[in-house]
Order: C-alpha cells, then structure tokens, then sequence
C-alpha cells in the first residue's frame, strides 16, 4: 500500500520549489528499490531527507507535534504528511525505537560507484561491520568529519535503512554510502587512483598519529572481534593502532573511527 | 534457581587460587544484589570478570568451546562452568547476543562513593545517558584511556549488566561505575575535592583543545539528543566543543566521550 507521490499525488502536494541539481556527494535518486523503500525515524533523519532534494518520498507519517516543529523549521515538504498518533509509528518501528513522531518511507539513495569517487580528502572502508548502529555511528562523524565517502561490500553490510539511518542523524544524505563486491579489489582500485590505505587494527605496528598521512587517504576499519580480514589487511599500504595506555587496547569501532578520523583530519590540516 | 557457589559449592569447584586484595578501582564484591544478579555474556566481558578476584559468581555456562578456550587461555575458573549447548544460551538471552559461547550470573561490583574517589586523572560524568550500549562503549573506551570512574546518576542509568557489559568489553572490572543521587550535587562534590569539571556540548563556547586542562579533570556529557541539562550545564567551570568541520555538528555520545578522552589525555600527558 506503498502511495508514490510522484505518480499519484496532485502537484500542490509538492510543496517545495525545485532547486537545481544537488552538490556532488548528496547521491541521486535511486529510479527502483528493489529491495523495498528505506525506512527513516526520528528528527534529524527524517529532517535531513526531507531537505535533501534528490530524497523521493513515498509515505511521511507525522505526529502533530512533530508536523507543527517541521513547519515552525520551516523544513520542505516534498510529500504531505499523513498525520498519526505516536502509537501508529510504534507498532511500525517497535518500542525501541526512538522516532520523535516521524517515520518516512522513502528510495533509497544511489550512490556513486567507487570508481566515480574523486581522489581526494578522506574516505572510510569498512570490512564486514555488520552492526547497524556502529555503521551509522560511523555515517555520522563521517559527515561531522567531511569525509568524501564511506565504503563497504555489497554483502556482509547493514542496509541504510531503519537503525543505520536513525544512527546516521541524517548524515545518509551527505555521505554517499558506496558498496563494492569485493573489498581487496574495491581497495586496490582507491589506490591505483592515488589513495593511500591506511588499516586501523589495535595489533597494528606503528601509531596512526606517527604516520605520514595524505590526502587522498582511505581509512581501512574491520569489524568488532574479527578485525581487518588477512586479505584486507595485506592490502592497506600500512596497519596503524591508536595508541592506547589503558589495559584495554581495543574501542568500539564506531569510536575507532572517530578517532581515526579525527587525528587524519588535523594531521591533513597541518598540510 | 540462583546456585551460589560460595554457599553451597564444595571448596574443590573453587579452582583459583587465593589472592590479595585487588588494587584500587577494581571494585569490591557487593555482599548482596537486591537488583539480582549481573548477567555477563561474550568472550571478553565474562573472561575479564572471571579474572577479576573480587567478582562473585552464581553461575558459569559455557559451550564445549568457549570452555576448552577459558582452559587454553589458562582463565581461573571461581565456578565449575556449566556445559551447555550454544541454544542454550540463545534461549537465555535472545537471538541478537553475540555471545561466544559464554554466560555468566554475578554479583554486581561495588563501587567506590564519588567521595572515596581519589583527586587524580579523569573522570567522566553521564548526564541521564541511558541507551547500555552507549555507556557500554564509554566504559570501554574510559578503561583504554585510564579514566580513573565513570559517574551515572542512580536513576536514568543503565545497569551494570546485559548489554551495557557486552559493550564494555571487560571494562566493568577495570573502571568503577559511581552511582550519585544527584548529579549536581556530585559534581559540586567533585570541584570542592579539586576537579576541573568541563561539560561537552555542540554548543560549547571554545574547542575542548584549546581548554586549559589539568588534573583531576571531569568530563561531563549529555544525552544524545537532549544534551547537557541546564543545571549540569550551569555547574561546569567550562563548556567547550569538539571541532566539527562539517555539516553534522554532534557525534554519538559514545564517539564524543572517546574523542574528549583522547583529547585530554594527550593535553594532560603534555605537562
């Protein structure tokens, strides 16, 4: 029962004077979903779509407080909302799920490929994180960090949907979430087109801080318990840790990422 | 159906040796658990409690594995492990559980007050933070970087339990939880005992690397979403901000802490 505004809606149901084409980065619109919409929830991610003009909504459930805060934020409308109770988004989302009286149903974004990446600034590559939460965590400072993009492989990874996008805080339209089949290949690809690939494993050999880093740089990062896989490994130009004095020498990965970003970014700066 | 071992197992299922008193911050055993026991689930959660002298254990169950592992790896063993099938466990904790074969019932540590903390290093201070992953993943990164506790207030806290243990990793045993009735009133504790207290918000007036630092120091954070309230707010000495380039100007609670972390320690490690 999925309504597609752009087939079915009436024009004044477009709220949103068009604009012209979005920045590099913010993805196109994805012309099927084949494996059903993205689900997006909560404030900041639904706001975020919502001003992302490449976004095409299919259904916006909206609280009345929360359609009353869009409006007062003067945020665009390209769907109408269908105003609900909060009790209609919880029996959607589950008791969990912290949606702030906003639940979108809209394509997911298409990402450029990793050889339409620009060699330039920072990207992410993740090895099989599998934890939605951790993805979007690291969606986030990745946006909070201006890198170009995060890269994962099409199997073995979260969809951007739901958790992920919810822990993202609307960072999925800022930040192209770019998947490739085969990771050592998809790596090999970065640097044949000038990316240093940088591993971050907590056994690896030199400080990240103590690495001569530059742009264009891809931070290599393999998920909790397992670390980076060996092919993955042999295929970074250097495995870093983050120097750490405490009796635990591993963190979370999202906030390795954060780490590893931050400390990237200021050493880049200092270019 | 709790078993406690130190009342009704033989002497002989107690196979580690006697130690001396463990060293300062690793917690003592509480005499009783009116909340019930602590549950510890996954490889490295439950082999840092088992080497953690002062927990006490109701019940170990363990896969053939996981068992054969704890041997290998020469962990004492407080409680006869009971064998069990990995469905077992599932059962117990639900299918999302990543728990390696390993689930154990404990007596919950008991921490120091905020009053017997002793005026040295960093401390961080959760203001009302209760998703358990989040302070799971604090805990973590507070035992890499050696903060000395971290704060919560007794209410609108997670447990030291279930999922926040998961996510801390073994950090429970190296890092004392302090509980305070009142947040405020604990923190003004905190600076009448010498502690620089510095809130973390988005919305900070200075960059936290540009902070004057010292110890002992208190870094203070709000939960995701509502922040610092304005009382923890208007009870630091400083309100400062981590650098943000880009358009997402918050990160996730955890990924802050990690970054206040690394950020002070290196501050505090240059005097």
């Amino acid at each position: 029962m999925v309504r597609k505004p752009w087939q079915k809606s009436p024009p004044d149901h477009r709220t949103r004077p068009k604009r012209s084409l979005p920045p590099r980065g913010r993805g196109r619109p994805a012309p099927l979903s084949p494996d059903g919409p993205a689900i997006l929830y909560g404030w900041h991610t639904v706001k975020a779509a919502l001003e992302n003009p490449v976004r095409r909504f299919h259904r916006l459930l909206a609280t009345e407080n929360a359609a009353r805060r869009l409006a007062d934020d003067g945020v665009p409308l390209p769907v109408q909302p269908e105003l609900v109770r909060p009790g209609v988004i919880d029996a959607r989302l589950g008791p969990d799920a912290v949606h702030q009286g906003l639940l979108a149903e809209a394509d997911p974004l298409q990402a450029p490929t990793a050889e339409e990446l620009a060699p330039e600034g920072i990207v992410l590559v993740l090895d099989q994180i599998t934890d939605p939460h951790n993805v979007g965590a690291i969606m986030r400072s990745a946006a909070a960090f201006t890198a170009k993009a995060v890269v994962t492989t099409a199997r073995h990874s979260p969809e951007a949907t739901g958790v992920l996008a919810k822990a993202a805080s609307g960072a999925l339209e800022l930040v192209p979430l770019v998947t490739v089949q085969n990771l050592a290949r998809g790596m090999e690809d970065l640097r044949r087109r000038g990316f240093l690939l940088v591993g971050l494993d907590s056994s690896g050999n030199t400080d990240l801080a103590a690495v001569a880093l530059r742009a264009p740089l891809a931070l290599v990062l393999g998920a909790e318990g397992k670390g980076l896989r060996q092919l993955t490994r042999a295929t970074c130009d250097v495995v870093a840790r983050i120097e750490l004095p405490g009796e635990i020498k591993s963190l979370n990965v999202s906030n390795a990422a954060a780490l590893s970003l931050y400390v990237a970014s200021r050493k880049l700066a200092q270019h």
